[in-house]
């Protein structure tokens, strides 16, 4: 279990606290939450993953919250807040996948994270807070105030009770038989990520990729690799197979989508 | 009045400033204004509300606003550049409201949390640079100096002098009687913020609302008590009326705009 | 040579370092970086610059860069990542600009500050961090740790040798006796900056300015010195001549584009 944090945490031992949501940065929901994760824990150290999910897109989220939660250090706290169900009888969740701590809706949003780190503990959250929430926003009224009070120190026990059903989408790693995968996700530069873990190509560093029947080549090392404008199959830094295009897009020049099949031949 | 605060300021109570502009987030004006912001106040924690507030949309940016004042605590400050006149004669503002203050142009922009929070004091700001401030930035050569002063503990008297006359645009809550309001607001999801509060649904909670005499329904407590792709009008998250449509939006499926008329029937 | 600071910085003399890279918002990129940042340098304080320089795009980067080191305190570190050469043999630079410290690939990206600020330091990074760097993400990988590194007070001798010849784009201040130069930069209200300095207009504060054989007029103090919709010319609040119309936009009503002439006469 993690340790119950002081405090008095020094300057150089700040808890952090992340924050991913489809809020988008016009408004001010943000800010809304970063009020209150300061109220619970004024020493907290916030930092934004980002919050241009595309409206309720649970898969992007939860891939881009592995990011997260594969690069920031023990006892860090997540607050994920993409949430179709807001205001429904969906469940909430604290999940703590990787000495970490994830706090949003139990809808799948921890799905990649729980995969790619070999699962975790999830509880449901019982926490409530006195005055009634809204029915739109949990993420500043249940959520943000959940998250401070775990980087405060607050145990997760006290939050919660165990559960061992946590809602999890249909998508996990490709493992080494199959030769198969998918496209998990497709980011700013239109570089597609599929869910084929590097272990998985080590059997194969041979072996020819394929996008939709379309031969994208033997496994390469870098962009450039490749001329200006063509193809290539590579592994991201996440640890996985990556199709991009040099100096062009996956997404725009291949027109490669989330859920098209990616082949190892 | 607020109590001048120590520079000494321990690091679980540090001043805060939030920055809420039309700036944008391409360029470096934001940073521009954080490096002076810093300079002025080593120990304050800055917290962005947002940079994508219209281009000189004076309106959008005092609601946005209002929801700052409203979420964060006591003594802190705002700093609200949406700023069509900078380079004019237009006045330069620090208002007082709900305990917090707020620095920026005399241009209507504290309108909103004016007149949620029953108003509060004015001052024409007075202070100016040593060195002749640019004639396009006043966000990072007026605005943010001050606004890091005060969060640093200068008392607002040392800064402007009380006027008793602010700009503030023709915009105000719904009173009761009437049960007629405008939209004000479109957010990311295409929500739209009604000016008529809670209170004032009070006494009429079997109305039907209607919008561009399109009828609504009556109020709804959350959006799953409609099917998906259906309008409902409900109270949002700021205690206002707000008509949205369920995993759809108002603003794209109804064509709801600010300034739209809305009626409790 | 800057002093190297202890890490026991008290909180009012925080490290700073910057962010500014082609990343974009909707990716957990930037956040990867900030996790590093941290990891090496506790104490440090982060500030994003930007992350929407336009993909690939280092002219668009330096200039914003420059505004950047032109604002920020003696110390600060910028860790600026526009590198479409990542993977490539591309040298990795620090430089040591304006009393500040640049961390980057060695593709021109230093140019504009290095320009504005009479030159500098420039030394090709040697580090390299033990496990093997991904072949796409340098940013977290190497010039992240090494930002972080620098901030936390370790000299910049103990991480590159010194070069020379950084690598330069081909663009530079205009100077006094040409009255001739070029559009570098367009900003989010659309505004076109110069690379005219104010100094260099000096002796023709009454000549006229043109842009692409298109007379925009002699040199006005502020936006309100024109009518709405009109063009103007005008010293912009980083000190070089701007072309900017009214409550509109060179961008979109002049069409102006970075690299068009503009001259005096």
């Amino acid at each position: 279990m993690l340790r119950r944090r002081s405090r008095r945490a020094t300057s150089n031992n700040r808890p952090i606290i992340t924050l991913l949501s489809d809020f988008g940065l016009a408004d001010s929901y943000v800010a809304a939450m970063k009020a209150v994760l300061i109220r619970e824990c004024p020493e907290a150290r916030l930092i934004d993953i980002t919050h241009q999910v595309p409206r309720h897109d649970v898969l992007c989220g939860s891939i881009t919250l592995e990011r997260a939660v594969d690069g920031f250090p023990s006892g860090t706290v997540h607050l994920a807040v993409v949430d179709p169900g807001v205001g429904s009888d969906r469940r909430l969740l604290i999940a703590r996948i990787n000495q970490q701590l994830v706090v949003g809706p139990d809808n799948g949003l921890i799905t990649w994270p729980w995969r790619m780190h070999g699962g975790g503990d999830a509880l449901e959250l019982t926490w409530r807070p006195k005055r009634t929430p809204s029915h739109t926003f949990h993420g500043r009224d249940i959520f943000a105030p959940v998250a401070g009070q775990l980087a405060a120190g607050t145990p997760i026990e006290e939050l919660g009770r165990p559960i061992d059903d946590p809602v999890l989408l249909d998508i996990a790693p490709a493992n080494e038989p199959t030769g198969r995968g998918r496209v998990i996700h497709l980011d700013h530069f239109g570089n597609a990520t599929t869910n084929i873990p590097v272990e998985v190509l080590g059997p194969k560093p041979q072996a020819t990729v394929h996008v939709n029947r379309r031969t994208i080549g033997k496994l390469k090392k870098t962009y450039w690799d490749v001329p200006p404008g063509k193809p290539l199959a590579l592994i991201g830094s996440s640890g996985l197979l990556e199709i991009a295009v040099r100096d062009g897009s996956a997404k725009e020049d291949l027109k490669v989508r989330v859920g098209d099949e990616v082949e190892l031949r």
